[in-house]
Order: C-alpha cells, then sequence, then structure tokens
C-alpha cells in the first residue's frame, strides 16, 4: 500500500512549509515514493483514534501497511533505511548520517523553537524585550558551531542525507527571523536544499492542502 | 578495540547521572559491552580536536574503531542494532523503539530543560516566577500525555528497549523538582529503569568520575 501521512487540515503555519509533515512529505519525495495524506482537525488530534497512533497528539504519522509510526525523525529514517538516495551506504557514513537528524532535532531546533515559541505567546509581557537576547544568544551559539562545520562544503558529510534534509528543515524555521542571514554559508546551505526538485514537489503538495482548506 | 566515550571530568550535576553519557553508559551496559572513558575538562570540549568529533562541544562521543559518533540518540541507536536486547527484532517493533528514542529527545525533553534552564539561569530575574507557571506546564502536557499512553504496562511498548531506556533517563532530569510525583505510573516506571543492574553500574562508574576528581 502508499504509505499514508497524517497533516493538518489547516496549518498554522499558513502553508510555510513548516510544520513536521514537511520533512516527512520531502523524504518520501526524494525516495519516489508516492504517498496519501489524511488530513486532521485540531479537534481530531485529541481523539482517542489518533492517540492511539500518536500519545502527543501531534502531526505527522505514518502507516504504510508494514508499520505505524510517529516522530518525524523516526518516520524519516525509516523512510531512509528503505530508499537509496538518503543514507550512505558505508555503516560509519549511514551512524554520522543518523547523528545529524538526531543534532537537527535535538541540539538545534530547541534553542530554535523556544525562540519562535517566545515571540508566539510571550510577546505581550512584561519581560520579552529582556528575555529576546538571551533566546537569540543561545540560537546563535548552535548556528555559529555549525557553520563553523559545515564551512564551504555543498552538505554536512559528503552527499547529501537524511541528516540534511532534517538540519534544513530545522533552519528554515528561522525565516524571516534575519538571524540565519549572519551566517552566510548556512543561508546558502537552506538554498540548496530548498533548490531539490523533491523538495520543490514536496513544498507545493503541502501548500496546496492549506489553500484548498482556505478557499473551502 | 572497546568503545571510548567522551565524559566530563568534572560532571556540572555531581555524579547524579544526569549528564549525556549516562544513557550511553546504560545502553553499553545493556549490552554487556566494556568501554572505557576519555575525560573531557570544560576546555577540552572547545578544543580543534574534540569539535572534530562533536561539532557543538559536547559529550559523548563515542568510537569503537568502526564508527566515530556524536549525539546521544545516536551512540544509543548504533549500540542497540549491534547487541541483543535493547531493540525488537521485528520491524514495526523496532521502528517503535526508535519512534520512543525520537519522541523522548525532540518532544518530551525540550520543555524539561527549557525548565531546567531557566531554574539555573533566569532565577534573579524579576520574570521567573511569572514564567514558571507556562514552564511547568509545558511540561504538565508532556506527562501527561506519556502517562496516558504508558498507563500500568511496565514499558512503553512490550519488552525494554532503547526507547524506554532514553524516555527514562530524560524524566530522571525532573528529580527533586516534585513535578513526575503527579503520575505515579511515570514515578514507578522511572523506578523500573532505575532498579535494573545496567543502570545501577552505569551510575556508579559516573558518580566514580565524579568522586575521584572532587578528591584530585
Amino acid at each position: 500500500m502508499r504509505p499514508i501521512v497524517t497533516v493538518f487540515a489547516t496549518s498554522p503555519d499558513r502553508g510555510r512549509g513548516l510544520a513536521r509533515d514537511m520533512p516527512v512529505r520531502w523524504a518520501l519525495e526524494e525516495a519516489g515514493q508516492p504517498y496519501d495524506v489524511r488530513l486532521c482537525s485540531f479537534e481530531a488530534l485529541k481523539q482517542p483514534e489518533h492517540l492511539r497512533l500518536q500519545p502527543f497528539g501531534q502531526i505527522p504519522t505514518y502507516e504504510d501497511g508494514e508499520v505505524a509510526l510517529f516522530e518525524s525523525g523516526a518516520i524519516v529514517l525509516h523512510i531512509a533505511e528503505r530508499h537509496a538516495g538518503l543514507l550512505p551506504r558505508d555503516v560509519p557514513g549511514r551512524a554520522r548520517a543518523v547523528a545529524w537528524i538526531f543534532a537537527a532535532l535535538s541540539t538545534v531546533e530547541p534553542p530554535i523553537v523556544e525562540r519562535a515559541m517566545a515571540s508566539l505567546t510571550e510577546r505581550d509581557t512584561s519581560w520579552y524585550a529582556a528575555r529576546m537576547p538571551l533566546l537569540d544568544a543561545r540560537v546563535h551559539t548552535r548556528l555559529q558551531q555549525l557553520a563553523n562545520r559545515l564551512g564551504d562544503a555543498e552538505w554536512l558529510d559528503g552527499a547529501f542525507s537524511a541528516g540534511d534534509l532534517m538540519m534544513i528543515s530545522v533552519l528554515r524555521r528561522l525565516g524571516g527571523s534575519g538571524i540565519i542571514e549572519a551566517y552566510p554559508n548556512l543561508g546558502l546551505y537552506v538554498a540548496r536544499g530548498e533548490s531539490r526538485p523533491a523538495f520543490a514537489r514536496a513544498f507545493e503538495a503541502q501548500l496546496a492542502v492549506f489553500r484548498a482548506a482556505s478557499a473551502g
């Protein structure tokens, strides 16, 4: 069967490709694997039927007839293990690509999401202006380290991998903040990811869902 | 060769087993795999030699002669793939265990670390008292969802797996906060993990490093 991915019926990012189905769609497009989506309202995410698949009431989930999965990192890794082109074939290279998936989600993303959350939920507080420089500094620390490692390489470790796919997906959350512009090599790295045909197909597909919901 | 794991020469947690070498040590003990450690000062973490292994200047790293890795999630997964007892053998069960590793690090841990960071770095600010309930609420949301899923089961999905190992490692960060006590089944879950002989051996080993440094 074609894999089924759950996505927001109306994504809060308004189709900017920042919801967590985006890296899964991108991986499936890189793998040349057709898939279907199941649209979830915010109400549906809280229902027992969805919580059985996704205990934290989030999207995406992934079902392919053999496995039923949650967590975008685990889903991308599962797809990458079953299709050519997203993981090196040698054991050390493959293990390092997996390390970059974890680094994206567990080391680089948390300060980026913390900063974005504060922008959304604490903008009207008395402490917003005083705290924001602290949050920016935490993001800059990680970006500087990542920029140092990337240098003028095209991708993080040899050929494009699921590690790059996830890191670029995380860095895209900074779009519009003006932060990534301080690291020209990271800006070019994100642009290289976004210029891949598989990225473009995934992006258009998620945007089409949002547009249809807005028009409906 | 025996794997080599980098650890803090003087762990900031004072031997409470909350540094990120702990899940790696625990996984190696569950696997019955002897290992060596290399002690790193905070200064050494910033040196080019270490940054080549760990671009973000953190511990742990893992080298076994075949692979050289960073990110505790990737290291635990690598160990689990090479030894019996930490991943189910069937594909769907294995994939779900990997999903729980990602859920621990990418969904449950960020609000826990954010709360701990605020306790450490923002305690003297004017906004600390007003913000803390927001941070507590984010942690409670995830713990309630996790408690609902666990129910009265022993482990998250059948037999003990690397997913439990990582989730329990993350939940242990709440020790002393009084938060986990609101979820009796999660408290028992953590205690079951801590009562495993492999956990005890890993805990004693990291504590011995801290004690030796303090005495030295």
